[in-house]
Formats: structure tokens, C-alpha cells, sequence
């Protein structure tokens, strides 16, 4: 026997089993608490980390791409432009971002004439020699009602485009289903028509609270945000966007500085008589800005074991609670220690 | 010794070292079992999750600018705009834009008269009363072949600018052995120049799997996809970024509604009779955006001590399957329950 | 007593305890040594994994929307545009996007007419024959000093809204605490004024190293990078933006092609003679992108039950090091192994 291990310890370390020796009380109430105390971490970890909290996925972020087309025209009869008939190419400001829509009600609008003999600096605006019809920025005025109130009918059709990267994952939020014809005629309505891209501007600006004339009065900035929680373990007809629609400025007008949503811009042309001129537009609109987010998890080895490992590990616990109180609460403790615990004296204590 | 445990129990539980008592069980079928899912859950531990799946690593995604510039000058013979030589100021809608480049072909386009006179509400974009010379926009008629075809030779030069702000570290897509003379000629090619930053055109749009001929008649959203996955452990002079290019709006055009890519725009001038003139512009075009995305990894002591500790834990696994065999499956079972168990039974029970 | 055995196994196993006994051997040394390595395990799981680096915590990653608006007055005497004062609108190019300001020195512009005869394709970007008065577009020269080198005293005004959609969390960097008369008067101050969101753009320049003169000659291209690091488990008050400025493009012009920042774009108009005119200015300017990161974190069960368990499980490692200089190490180590293991012979070996 001595010369088997020593020769082949190595078959016997591999050969050999060892498993802990084990302590079976047979005490109701202490059998009790443990299984209880098991049944709560198994049920955390089985119930609430691997299947509601979807502890066995793994996660990525989303990439996205947005493409955004208005449609909608309105009469204006306004003071400063006369009768004129508004499309999309006149209030989508600049023609073409990939995410944004400044939908302008344009408001405000003053001619000036660089005349070259500029006026003394000034905190202002007032940049030019004035001429008689060129008529000062003002401040404070814009114009009440909104010149573009009948946005409130305009549409606007989203196309997003999101991916997955890390799972090889993409998907359009013209979903699959819908067909060319549905899309001419469906306008996005939260309960009847959840997935068609196309939303109406004044059906927007309600669901965020505000209404659609007062709102287009000052400006304001409104968020379009598109939720992709998509669960890939499940079929790709259930990856679908949630739209929500937010107040992005601050709503309270008296609390901030330059409130509402209003940007400056010039268009240049020499007139007739070869000067350069400008038209300095100071346009109030509502900006829309679509913001997509999301994540996506997937069925992935690492997390799922690290979860259970982990788990596996808070199963002790019961143990650690229930040795606690055998060994400390209990009135037999001194007797389930003697069973538990075999104590081993040092060596040159024992032996003399 | 009573004396001593009483006055010094805590000086005792200091240096007292209690490990559990173990059944060595000379069993070879068992041993050798238990040992092979010793080895399974090591060999995951220590081969996927820490050596393949950098278990040991943080994670930090990535923060990322871009400019673009594009090259190239096509001549244009159309009977809209008669011979014209385009460049870059002409055909990249709008100028300067962080991410996007539209390069738009521009395929139809009509001069319209506001005359004050507007006619009735419809809900096409017949926005005034139309004059001789003013052409209908057509909605369905686009310019065969496209009028940039030429864009297929154009180059564009990307600078991509990156972060991972939790390592504070960043990098260029112009990497830093690159000499500005290669910047000069050097055109991007997947297998011979898979890091020079100036692409052809045509080549990003034949990467896709489509032909640019036949792509720029309707237009189309085309995707160039920067991937910085790094591995900050190494030198930094591995972390590289990868190009791809991938079509992003739907292909098949019929079962989309508005398929390709184009959008209207205006410019507006004052005619030699000074009224409000504007030329409406219908542009089909390829647009071509730039997503980055990525994420990097870097050593750090928690991940590693998480995946270490639940690996720990599931080694246990192998006891429990073990003990499983050998006190329920093994014909010797009642032999090693009685080795493995020491039944403590109630003190009431056993005393008398 | 078999009888029960038999009929209830089921009850038997819910209602006793099992746990494992144990051997309590008393040597300082080892006891010392086990005691040392739980507590350094024990103080990186709570003081290092679950307080410093918050285990306890779930992160939430960051989306955010951005609106810039600037402010400053400069004249301008040059010999290309004569005497001008120069306002947001002829110097912020494009006029509205999301999260880049083009405050751009114009400085370079020549005025091509389209001929209609246009020359022989080249590489460059001479793309009309050219009249006396149009000036060939120059590659080298630019203006110094910069046109708008008063833009260094311009203010921007930085609106920065953000969410974290996990945790329903969403902020202003105009904190709630911010009057409207201390935003019209504060500027930016790392020190004095940290949470002012207006900037001068000289401050921001100087921040990152440059002199605002230098880089306003050939261009370049700023970051203002806002962080959102965020404790949700504190005071939402205590969630606030940090700002830094550093410089994107590649300051070492030797090095780079196309060094700085500029780029083309071209204004169209009639003349009086009603031939298709353009002005093509070549802009060189300093771009300012805006990039908002960060990510918040909140108390969440599950990493920290992770980050408990796998905890735990490392625990064991400090009976495993143990045992393992009890066993092999020690004088003593067959005496220790005699205790700990209850070596168990296969039957067949045994009974004979």
C-alpha cells in the first residue's frame, strides 16, 4: 500500500473521489429553515435572474440610421409675405438632416441692405445703417396667431433603420407586414395603428401635453424617440419600435432664458442695383428630433453561468444561517457542535 | 483550557483553521468521472471565458467624430441645365454636415413663379398657378441615365476621430504610420489597402452588391460602417479600424412606399422683374452615411475576480453530480451513504 | 425506524439538515493565514467591488439631444468683402444643426461665373473658364490674420438635454437652480463658474492648448465634451455636467494631408444678365462638436448578487491555500491528512 502511493500518486489523485463529509441532523424546525432559506435563493435565481431580468443574455447596443420625409402644404396669409402657399420645401429648415425636422412656422422676418457704412458696435443686432423699409429685428414681437398653424395637419413618415452589430441583427421600422398601400393612407395612432411610421405633427405635440398653437407661437423642441427592446431568443416579428414623444426645452417660459425654440438665418442676393443684400429670418418653429434607442439581448453561455455560479454560491448562505443557529441559538448547541466540529489538537500538545 | 476558550474565544476563532472534512472514496469509475467535469468546468473558466471571451476585461463603447470631404468633378450634359461641369460644391447637399455626405445626383428639378394667384388646396405640390415656361413637377418620370453617373469615380476622405473616455484613450482613423504623401494617392481596397481612408464611390457601392449605374437613378442610403473593436491590452497600434459597407434602405422597390432616396429643395431668388422666384429641386440621390461603433476591452480586476468566483462555484457542479452517482445510482450506495453521513438524531429521540 | 424511512423519504429530506462537518485544527500559523486571506477577500468584495466601483450598481447607458446658439458681433475690413460687421447669420454654417457650431472665418472666396464652355476635365477645381475679374481658386494662400479673429469673444450657449430611459431619468444642463438674469450674464469658468453653460469661444481654445489666433488661420476642429457621470442612488441634484474641451484633428499640420479644417461650398444666383452665377467661398473655420457621454447607475439586486456570490465562492479559495500548506507543506501534514480525510476502500477491495 505505501509503495502504490508512493509511485503512482498522481493516478490516485486522478482516480480517487473526494466528497465532504456530511452532518444530517434530524431536527424539524432547522431542516425547515433551511430548505426555506434554499427555496428563496433558488427562486431568485431561477425566477428573477435567469427568467424575468433575462440573467442568461447577453446585451448590445443599438446603431441606428433615420430618414425623415414631410408632406403637407398651408395657405398663409400673412402681413409680411402676403397670400402664399407653404410646402416642404419652404418651412423643413435645412432641407436635409438625417435626424432632425425643423418644422419653421416662420414668423419673423426683416430685409436689411448692407450698406458698408456701418452703425458703432452695438450688444444688438442692429447691424446696418437702416434703410426706411428695412424694418428693425424686434425682440419682442412674434407674430400671434403662428403663420404655419396648419402644420398641426402636416405628416411625417420616419424610416429607421437600426442594427445589432454584435448579433449580425438589422431590421427597418417599416416592418415586414406592411404593405406599400397600408403606408399611403395610415397615420400613427397609439392604440389603433401602433407600428405605421407615419405621424401626424398636431397628434405629436398632444401626446407630449402641449397644444399645437400655443406651442408654435414661442417654438419649442419636441422629441420623437423610437424604442427598439428587442429579445432576439424570440422570433423577429416580435423585434417591434415603441414610439414616444417628449417635451425636450423647458416648458415653463418665465424660468428660462431665450425660451421657446427660434434661430436666425440669412439668405444673401445682390438686388437690381448689384448691392448685396440679405434677408435675416428670425424663425420660430417647432424642431422635431428623432431619437432612437434600445438594446437587444440574446441566449449567451457566459452570463447564464456566471449567474448560476454565482447563484450556486448563495446557496451556502442557508447553510452559514443554519449552522448560526444550531450552533449558537439552539439549546442542544453544545451537542450538535461536538457532531459538527471534530477538533484537532496541535501535535506537540497531543502528543506529550 | 475551559479558562482559556471562556476568556479568549475570540482569539480562538482568530486562530483556529477549520476546513471540512473530506471522504476520499478509492473509486475509479467515479473518481475518474468527477475529475472530467473538473475539467470541462475548468477548461470553460480558463479557455472561453478568460481567454476567448475576455472575461477578464472591462468593456467601454465608444465616443466618435467624423469630417468628410469628397473629391471628384463630373461633366454634365443635360437638357435641364445644359453642359455644366459639377463639383463638390455643387453636388454634396447640405455643405457641411458631421456625418452624412448626400451625393446627389440631381434629377429633376422645375422653376416655378410664386404669382400671389394660388389655386385651390390639393394635396399634391402644385403649390401656385402655373405659368408656360413653369414645367409641372412630374412624380414619376426620373432622368435616364442619371445625370452624376460620373460620381462613380469620385473619392471621399473620411477623418474619424475616437474615444474610449473610461480608458482616456483615442485614436484617428489616420493611423499613424500612414504618410501624408500615401494619403495622396492611396484609394481604399479591402484586401491591398484595407487602411487607407479614401474611398471610391463605386467601389463602396459594388461592395453592397449593388451597381451604381442602376443605383442612382432612384437614389439610395448606403451605409459606411467604421468597426473599432480594440483590445487595449495589446498595443495600441492593433486597435485598427475595419470598413464595411452595407445598403440601408429597403432594395426591393416595389414593395416600398417613396423606394430609393430623394428630397426636395428650394432655392429662392428675385427675378430681373423683382418678384419672389423660387426653383424647386427634386434630387435623387445616393446618400451615404458613416456609423461608427465599436467598443474596447481592458483588463480589470473585477470581471475577472466575478468570472474566477462563479467558476469557483461551479466547480462544485462536479461534487454534486458525483455524489448523485454514488449514493443513488451505484449498487454500493447504502455502503457509502453510511461513509459519507453521520446521522445526528435528535437529543429527545436519542437520550432515552 | 426503516418503516418511516420508506414511506416518507420525500419529508425526511425536507426536514433534516445537512451540513458539512468539520475539522477545527488549532495552529496559530495556519489559523493566522486563513484568517489574513479572508479578510483581504472580504474587503475587496465590499470595499472594492461593492463601495468604490458600486457592484451594487446597474448601469444605464446615456441619450442625449443638444441645442447651440451663439452670440457676437465682428467687424470685418477686408480686402475681399470691404468693410462688414459680421452676425451668427453669415458666420454659423449650416445655420441649424443639432450639435455642431461652424464658427467659420470665412476666408477665402472667389466669384466664377458659369460660361456654359467649360474647359477640359482636370483633377483640380478650376471648373469654368475663367473671366478677368474671377479669380482662380488658390490652394495655398490664406488670409492672415483670420478674418473673424474677433470671433474669439463670441459666446455659445449650450443646451443639453438628457435621459437615461432605463431608470426614467432625464436632466437640463441648465440646472433648476439657475436663474434666467444669471444666464444672461455668466460665462463659463472651470473654477469660479463650472455650471454656467455659455462659453466664450477664446476660453475654449485656450483650454485645449491652442491660441485662438493660430487656429482660426488654417482651421480646425474643437470638441466641448459634456460628461454625465451619475449616481441615481444619491440626490438627483448631485447629477451634473462636467465640461471639457480638446482639440479633434491633428494638430501637427507637417504630418496630415488636408491640415486644419475648411471646406467648400457655393451660393447661387442670376445676374443681371440672367447667366446662372455662383460664389464658391472656401471656408476655413473652427468647428465645434459638441459630444455628450456618460452613463448612470443605479442599486440593482442582481449584480449585486453577483457580485455577493461570486464573492463568497472566492472565500473558499482561502481553505483551498490552507489546505493546502496543512497537507503538503507542514511538518505535520500526515497527522493533518489522517484528520481531514476518512479514506473509504471500494467494497470489494475492503470485505475480502
Amino acid at each position: 500500500m505505501p509503495l502504490r502511493e508512493t509511485c503512482c500518486s498522481v493516478c490516485d489523485f486522478i482516480l480517487e473521489y473526494d466528497t465532504p463529509r456530511i452532518v444530517l441532523i434530524k431536527n424539524k424546525k432547522v431542516g425547515l429553515i433551511n430548505r426555506l432559506v434554499q427555496l428563496v435563493i433558488l427562486s431568485y435565481i431561477i425566477g428573477w435572474v435567469l427568467i424575468w431580468r433575462k440573467g442568461y443574455q447577453d446585451f448590445d447596443s443599438i446603431v441606428s440610421s433615420v430618414i425623415i420625409k414631410v408632406k403637407g402644404v398651408a395657405f398663409v396669409n400673412s402681413s409680411g409675405f402676403g397670400e402664399r402657399l407653404w410646402d416642404s420645401a419652404d418651412y423643413i429648415i435645412p432641407p436635409e438632416v438625417n435626424n432632425i425636422i425643423n418644422n419653421n412656422p416662420i414668423a419673423h422676418s426683416s430685409v436689411c441692405v448692407l450698406t458698408g457704412k456701418c452703425v458703432t458696435f452695438n450688444e444688438g443686432v442692429k447691424t446696418c445703417e437702416v434703410l426706411a423699409w428695412c424694418p428693425l429685428e424686434s425682440q419682442t414681437v412674434f407674430p400671434n396667431p403662428a403663420l404655419l398653424g396648419g402644420a398641426e395637419n402636416f405628416t411625417v413618415l420616419i424610416k429607421n433603420n437600426i442594427r445589432f452589430p454584435q448579433f449580425n441583427f438589422s431590421k427597418r421600422n417599416i416592418l415586414p407586414n406592411i404593405s406599400a398601400s397600408y403606408l399611403k393612407t395610415c397615420v400613427f395612432n397609439r392604440t389603433k395603428e401602433p407600428y405605421c411610421p407615419i405621424f401626424r405633427l398636431g397628434d405629436i405635440v398632444r401626446e407630449t401635453g402641449d397644444k399645437f398653437q400655443e406651442l408654435a407661437l414661442q417654438g419649442g423642441v419636441i422629441g420623437i424617440l423610437i424604442k427598439w427592446n428587442c429579445n432576439l431568443d424570440r422570433s423577429a416579428s416580435e423585434c417591434v419600435p415603441q414610439y414616444t414623444f417628449q417635451r425636450l426645452d423647458n416648458r415653463n417660459v418665465d424660468e428660462t432664458v431665450s425660451p421657446g425654440y427660434n434661430f436666425r438665418y440669412a439668405k444673401y442676393y445682390e438686388n437690381s442695383a448689384g448691392k448685396e443684400t440679405r434677408t435675416l429670418i428670425k424663425a420660430y418653429g417647432i424642431r422635431f428630433e428623432v431619437e432612437v434607442f434600445g438594446k437587444a439581448g440574446k441566449f449567451n453561455i457566459i452570463p447564464t453561468m456566471i449567474s448560476i455560479g454565482s447563484g450556486i454560491a448563495l446557496l451556502g448562505m442557508g447553510t452559514v444561517l443554519c449552522d448560526m443557529i444550531i450552533l449558537h441559538l439552539l439549546k442542544k448547541r453544545n451537542y450538535y457542535k461536538e457532531k459538527k466540529y471534530k477538533y484537532v489538537e496541535d501535535y506537540e500538545r497531543v502528543s506529550p
